[in-house]
C-alpha cells in the first residue's frame, strides 16, 4: 500500500535525539511511504513514489500532516476504579489526612484493583487503551503497581500481556510492584523491600519464563521518593532486578531530590522518570549515560503545581529527553500524547519539534524499541499518524482537542469517524 | 421521546447562580427527561417517567451521566489562517517586536480574515464548530472582530448568521468591531473610535434591520486594554452602542486593570470577560450588577502565564461566574468547553460542581438567554449532553480527552463515534 497527499512527512530518521539535536524532524514535502506487511518499505516524496509504484493500491491521507505514531513511554495504564471523589475533595480543600480517611490516595485504587477479576482489569484498561490509540499512541509502556503483592501483580501482568495481544495499540510492560510500600508492611518498608528483592522479583522472573517465554523480559520500575523506597531500598531493588536480568527504569526527583536519577544512570536503567526536582549534579549524571529523562507534564498540570521537569537544562547538558502521559488515576488521567505536546510547548518550553521528536523517536529508545519504532524508515515497523490538519506545529499550538485523523497501526489504517 | 437510563441528571433547574449558590447542581439520579419537538416537556425520575409514558420512544443513554449542553459564552469562533509560525517563534524566544516584524500579531488575522470569501470564512468556522459540538457545546457566542473596518465585520456577522442557521450548533453572535485599532488608524486611535461610534455601529445597525430583522440585536463588545481601547474610548463606543439599542459586553482586565468591569456593571453590560488583573472595587462593582463575570482560562494556559481570573473572590463578593472558551487563534485555539473545566477547577480553584454551573446556566446568563437554555426543565430548550461515564466529576478530574458521548440539540440527538 502506497500512503500519499501527505503535507509533510516528519521521518525523524537516525538516531535518538541528544541535546540540541533534539527536534530534527526530517520533514519531506509531499511525502508520501510504501507499506509492505507490518513495514515501512520506501519513504520519500509522492512524486517519486507515485512514479515508481504505479500500480500499487493507493491511500490518499487527504494532505494531512503525518509523523511517527507516538510512543508513550511511561503510563499507569492497568487499574480498577477512580478516585473523582478524591480529586474533589483537594478542590475543596480537603486535607491529606482527611482525604485518607476517607479512603483516598494509592491504597484505594489498590484497593479495587486488587478486588478486581482479570476481565473487569481487561474491561476498563481498555477503555483507556482505545482513547489513546484515537489520540495516536501506537505504543504504550504500561506499568503494574496496584497490587504491592505478588498474585495481584502478576494479574495486572498477564493482563497487560493479553491486551498487548489484542492489539491494536501495542504494550511495552513493566513491573512496579515497588510503587509504594505494601500496606501490610507500612511500619516495615525494609521488609517489603525484602520481600521484593528475595520473593517477588524472583516470582516475576520464574512467572515469565512459563507465561511469557521468548518475549524480552519486563521493565522493572521503582518509586524511589520520600514516603515511598528511599534510595538505599531503590539501588537494592533495581539491583536486585538486574541481576535477574530485568531492564530498568526509576521513578526519580517528583517531589524531593533522592538521587535516583544518578543511580539510574549508574545502574543503566533505560529511563529516570518525572524529574521535577533534579540537581544540576544528576541531569550530568543522566546525560553522559544512555539514560533516557523523561518528563511527565501531565502531572505538574494535574496537580496545578508550578514546577516542571527543567527540560532546557537537561538538553543544555547534552541528554536524552522524551515525554510521556504518566496516564494514572491520582494526579493525571490523560490518554492524549497531544496534550503532553501542548504542555511540554509551554511549561517545558520545547519548540514544536523538539516536542514531537521527543515523544516519538526518544519515547522509543525510552522503552529500549528506537530500533523497530519512533520513526518513518525503511524496514521500521509501519506506525504513523495522519493529522487532520496540514502543519505538525498545530498539535502544540493547539490544546485540548483531537488532531489525528489517520491512525496506522503495524500497517493497517484506523481511521477516526467525525 | 424518553431519553432514560441517566445514572446522574444534573437539572440545574432554577435561576442563575450568584455567589455561594454556585454549584447547585440539583441532580436526579437515574434521571429521564420527556422531549417533544425541541423542548424538554417532563424531567423526572427514569421510574416515574417510564411508569406515566409506557408507549413513548425510548432512547437509552447507556447509563452516562446527563447535564444541559455546555454554553461557550465568549468565543472568537471566526477567521481565516491560523498563527502556528508564530506560536512557534515565541517558543523560540523571538521577542514581540521580531514577530511583529515577520507579519505575525492580531493584524496578521485581520489581513487574512481580509482577504477570505464568506464561503471561506464559513468553510473555516464551521469546521471548529463540528469540534465544539462534539465536546458538548450546543449553543456558543460568537464575535467578530478581525475585519476592523465595516465590510469585513459586517461579511463575518453574514458568515456567523448563515452558521447559526446551519447549526446544530446555535449562534449568538457578537460584533466586535472595537476588537483592535484598526491599522489604517494606528496613530490615531481617536479616529477609529470616532469612527465606530458614528459610522461603523449606525452601519450594523441599519443593516441588521435589513439583513436580520426580526431578530435580537447582537451584543456590542470593545476590548478596553492598554494598546488597544482605553476606558474613555470604551465608554464612548459602549454608550453609542447602548443607544442604539444593542446589548453590552467588555474585554476587560486581561492585562491591566483600567476599570473595565466598573464600566461594564455601570452601563448594564450583560459580561464583563477575562478580568484577570481586576481591583476589589470592580470585584465589588460587578457583583452588586447584573453583569456576569466571564473566566477565559484557556488564555494564560495558552500564553503560559501564573495569573488566572479571581473566581473565589469574585462568588465571595457574590457575583455571577461563568466560563468560556475564548478560543482565538492567537492565544487560545481550544474548542472544548471539558478542558475549560479541567483548567478552571485546578487554577481558579472551583469545584467540578461550580465549574459545571459555570459553563451551563450561568454561561448562559452571560449571553442573555438563561430564560430558554442552560438548564433541563419544563419548558426550556432541549439540549443536553450524556457523557460516557456515570459520574460528572470526571469532566474536572480527567483532562485532554472527550467525554462526551451523545449530544441533544433541540431535541434531536447526536452520537460521537467512538
Ligand atoms: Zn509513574
Ligand atoms: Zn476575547
Amino acid at each position: 500500500m502506497l500512503i500519499h497527499n501527505l503535507s509533510q512527512l516528519l521521518t525523524l530518521a537516525g538516531e535518538p535525539q541528544r541535546g540540541s539535536e533534539l527536534g530534527r524532524l526530517k520533514i519531506i514535502p509531499n511525502g508520501a511511504v510504501l507499506v509492505r506487511g507490518e513495514t515501512f518499505e520506501v519513504v520519500g516524496t509522492a512524486d517519486e513514489l507515485l512514479a515508481a509504484y504505479p500500480n500499487e493500491p493507493r491511500f490518499d491521507a487527504g494532505g494531512g500532516a503525518a509523523l511517527p505514531g507516538f510512543v508513550d513511554p511511561h503510563t499507569h495504564l492497568i487499574w480498577a476504579g477512580d478516585r473523582a471523589a478524591e480529586f474533589e475533595m483537594r478542590l475543596e480543600g480537603k486535607t491529606y489526612l482527611e482525604i485518607l480517611a476517607a479512603g483516598g490516595g494509592i491504597l484505594s485504587t489498590v484497593r479495587a484493583t486488587r478486588a478486581a477479576s482479570l476481565d473487569d482489569l481487561k474491561e476498563q484498561t481498555r477503555t483507556r487503551m482505545q482513547a489513546m490509540f484515537r489520540c495516536g499512541t501506537t505504543t504504550a509502556e504500561a506499568k503494574t503497581g496496584y497490587g504491592l503483592e505478588s498474585a495481584s501483580e502478576l494479574l495486572q501482568m498477564q493482563a497487560l500481556l493479553e491486551l498487548d495481544g489484542e492489539g491494536p495499540l501495542e504494550l511495552a510492560p513493566t513491573y512496579l510492584g515497588a510503587h509504594a510500600i505494601a500496606p501490610e508492611y507500612k511500619d516495615d518498608p525494609d521488609g517489603y523491600t525484602d520481600l521484593l528483592c528475595r520473593q517477588m522479583l524472583p516470582e516475576l522472573r520464574s512467572w515469565w519464563d512459563r507465561h511469557a517465554a521468548g518475549r524480552p523480559l519486563p521493565f522493572v520500575d521503582i518509586f524511589c521518593e520520600t514516603g515511598a523506597f528511599s534510595l538505599e531500598q531503590s539501588r537494592c531493588v533495581l539491583s536486585a532486578a538486574r541481576t535477574l536480568g530485568f531492564p530498568l527504569k526509576i521513578h526519580a526527583d517528583e517531589f524531593d531530590n533522592l538521587g535516583g536519577a544518578s543511580l539510574a544512570a549508574e545502574l543503566g536503567a533505560a529511563s529516570a522518570d518525572h524529574l521535577v526536582k533534579t540537581s544540576a549534579i544528576d541531569i550530568t549524571a543522566l546525560a553522559h549515560s544512555n539514560t533516557v529523562a523523561v518528563a511527565l507534564p501531565c502531572t505538574p498540570f494535574g496537580l496545578a503545581q508550578a514546577q516542571y521537569t527543567p527540560a532546557r537544562q537537561i538538553l543544555a547538558a547534552d541528554g536524552l529527553l522524551a515525554l510521556a502521559s504518566d496516564i494514572n488515576p491520582g494526579t493525571a488521567w490523560c490518554e492524549s500524547m497531544q496534550f503532553v505536546i501542548a504542555l511540554a510547548c509551554r511549561y517545558l518550553k520545547l519548540t514544536p519539534a523538539q516536542a514531537v521528536a521527543a515523544a516519538t523517536l526518544n519515547a522509543a529508545a525510552a522503552i529500549g524499541r528506537s530500533d523497530r519504532i519512533g520513526s518513518i524508515e525503511a524496514g521500521k515497523q509501519a506506525d504513523l499518524i495522519v493529522l487532520s490538519v496540514d502543519d505538525y506545529r498545530h498539535l502544540a499550538y493547539r490544546f485540548g482537542g483531537n488532531l489525528v485523523k489517520h491512525v496506522v497501526k503495524k500497517g493497517k489504517v484506523f481511521t477516526n469517524a467525525e
